[in-house]
């Protein structure tokens, strides 16, 4: 491998190629099927929230007139005419001088009332109530549109439907909203070495692990329709088989797992010459060096390493990142904390380096011990470990006790 | 409501129900399945990984005897003798004084060598290799049960599945493993007041929102089968049906949201009457104060206030933890940063309270600038913020600039 490209040069081509090959259709689901998927559409309040002003808390609805002067040792009495709930309608009862009416949270604001004294500031005898404070005008009410007015953005196009979107959105009388359809992806493992899990081992051979990583992440991360196909051995014509047949099922990416190495004999070298382009061929990153993109009849194949944590590496830091960048995908980044360094961590200048650490919280002080080892295909560390810092190509390395950005595994 | 109970006592008692009222069956799930799923039992490992001494790199297997004294300007000149890929047996090849074997990473070792040499060290010419460094014995290799022994504990009863753990059970050659069957909740939408999203509004009508937020929050986390049962009004018969359905459906949890309030002629009230037992009657907790539990013909209910911030904290801190309790849920928790708060934070002493917070990383300092409203019902408080502090009940609050944990929505 001569021409590698570096981590952003690779995201960004891929960023490009993503959406010069997926034709992303856009689909109206239900709120209750809408989590997890991309909104496909800006999306903007079809009224004001509250329709009309409202009660913040349980009380009474007075005229802050009436209450003038109130005090604990000098209580002000009114009549109580009414109750209201939320989702009456109070036009048929308004306040006169000297009553109030008996609201519940929610409630809108009877006509001729403009305060809501709490529970707490009166005291309640028959159809009577004593009020021990004056009540500024506006107290306990919450204004129409104070919520949200007419026109607010409610959620954005590219963003990851959680449960405040969900909210906003029903809040707002929206059920059915246009969301991207998911992204299809086969997962094809390739290597002659490969056994299935659940096969009974034969000496030398190696389970199969890579493309269950690769298929366990993508399930997570929520936005896929995800397939995998099995083990191909090194062979071009079999994984050609394999591809065609992907292409023709309409995936829109084929993810392979092994077959690539240094050896120009390996069968993704090998597939290359068959491809339509090539979008970049191995990442100045580690691990995860030997990661290459082409196009195929079409559709974008990202072909991943063998090794667990390799292949991992350039889903997490390649693709994750070019499908943030094409789609503006906001809510599908990492989480991370800052966390003080426990080792010099050192880089080799001109790569970008993922180091997979172990945090911990040291009495409210976050501590990052790096994990470092031979091989990128060592499944204890990622078991062990808890998030990963990225060192920029530029740099050296870190040192003890450097404060760094760690991403957490989700 | 007068017997109210702290947040740790609610979760403690609702944990302890759990255990007592629901009977989580164990399925076996494929490891395609299992991503999200909970281990019902600790899974060791079966075998050692790798099972033999392999190679740790691409390069050369030599005999470190060899290369004694090897050096850029005195090279060492091995025979190349053979290739040597994962999956193969090398039994049928073994290293004579002055030969080598080229080795793929992950190939075992072949008999006779003891270290590997990396590409970069040596000079390849024809079937001969000029060695430019001494190879200390073990050099480059990965040493059987390195990665992990057999017998080690790769996954433990409780722990929420994620691709770390995905990898090492194919790695050990795992396929079928055994989960908690999800745990089965209905939401229940209460009152007279509310209208789908989707209908027209009528005037004083609002949205059910709070079902959906409780529906998207649940569906997000993973662990359940989720199921709807639509608006049911003020009606304690209606509700009554309805309960009596979904325990005959055999649903584990019903939650409900609204009906809950001041008011003893609350349908929540009025249908605690004929529940077996309760679990809890209010929380002295903030938002989220009225929220209920029971035991209703065998099966828990959870009945979450009817505004949605205080429905999903009902939610947050008390079933989440309970679930979290109960099980032994290890990797269910949030993610949570530390940072400096914007500004005082008063808290109600006797009530823990959540406040949401709006998190900014600035220059590699997070701070939190609390997010306070009237009305927990308050939408684009949910939209705006991203984490949420928890003040104890015990503390009057934090101060300005006090550091204070933040977890961060999901």
């Amino acid at each position: 491998m001569k021409n590698l490209v570096s981590l952003s040069e690779a995201i960004n081509s891929l960023s490009r190629t993503l959406g010069e090959t997926i034709n992303l259709d856009v689909e109206s689901v239900k709120l209750t099927q809408a989590t997890g998927r991309i909104i496909a559409q800006d999306i903007y309040a079809l009224e004001d929230r509250p329709s009309r002003d409202s009660t913040a808390v349980d009380g009474y609805a007075v005229r802050s007139i009436d209450t003038l002067g109130a005090t604990q040792y000098n209580p002000v009495e009114l009549r109580v005419i009414g109750v209201l709930r939320p989702g009456q309608t109070p036009s048929d009862i308004c306040l006169e001088p000297g009553t109030s009416i008996r609201v519940h949270t929610g409630a809108l604001l009877p006509c001729g009332a403009d305060a809501v004294l709490m529970d707490e500031d009166v005291k309640s005898i028959g159809d009577k109530i004593y009020v021990y404070r004056q009540a500024p005008k506006g107290l306990n009410i919450v204004l129409r549109g104070e919520d949200f007015k007419k026109g607010d953005l409610l959620a954005s196009k590219g963003e990851v439907v959680k449960p405040a979107v969900v909210t906003a959105l029903a809040a707002s009388g929206l059920m059915d909203i246009f969301v991207y359809r998911r992204i299809r992806v086969s997962i094809v493992a390739i290597g002659d070495e490969l056994i299935e899990p659940g096969s009974r081992v034969v000496n030398g051979r190696v389970y199969n692990s890579s493309a269950y990583t690769i298929y366990s992440s993508l399930v997570k991360d929520g936005i896929f329709d995800v397939y995998y196909t099995g083990i191909i051995p090194d062979n071009v014509e079999a994984l050609r088989k394999v591809f065609d047949r992907e292409v023709e099922r309409g995936v829109d990416i084929i993810i392979t797992t092994g077959g690539t190495g240094v050896s120009e004999s390996d069968v993704i070298s090998r597939i290359i010459e068959q491809a339509d382009r090539v979008v970049f061929r191995g990442v100045k990153m580690r691990p995860g060096r030997p990661t290459t993109s082409f196009v195929y009849r079409g559709k974008i194949v990202l072909s991943l390493s063998g090794y667990p944590v390799a292949a991992w590496t350039g889903y997490e830091l390649i693709l994750r990142n070019a499908l943030i960048k094409w789609l503006g995908l906001k809510g599908f980044e990492r989480k991370y904390i800052y966390a003080v360094l426990d080792k010099r961590t050192p880089n080799n200048v001109g790569y970008t380096s993922l180091i997979r650490v172990i945090v911990r919280d040291e009495n409210g002080v976050f501590h990052a011990e790096p994990y470092m080892l031979r091989g990128s295909g060592v499944i204890s560390s990622l078991l062990k470990t808890n998030g990963y810092i990225v060192i920029p190509e530029e740099l050296e390395g870190y040192e003890k006790n450097d404060v760094v950005r760690v991403y957490l595994y989700d």
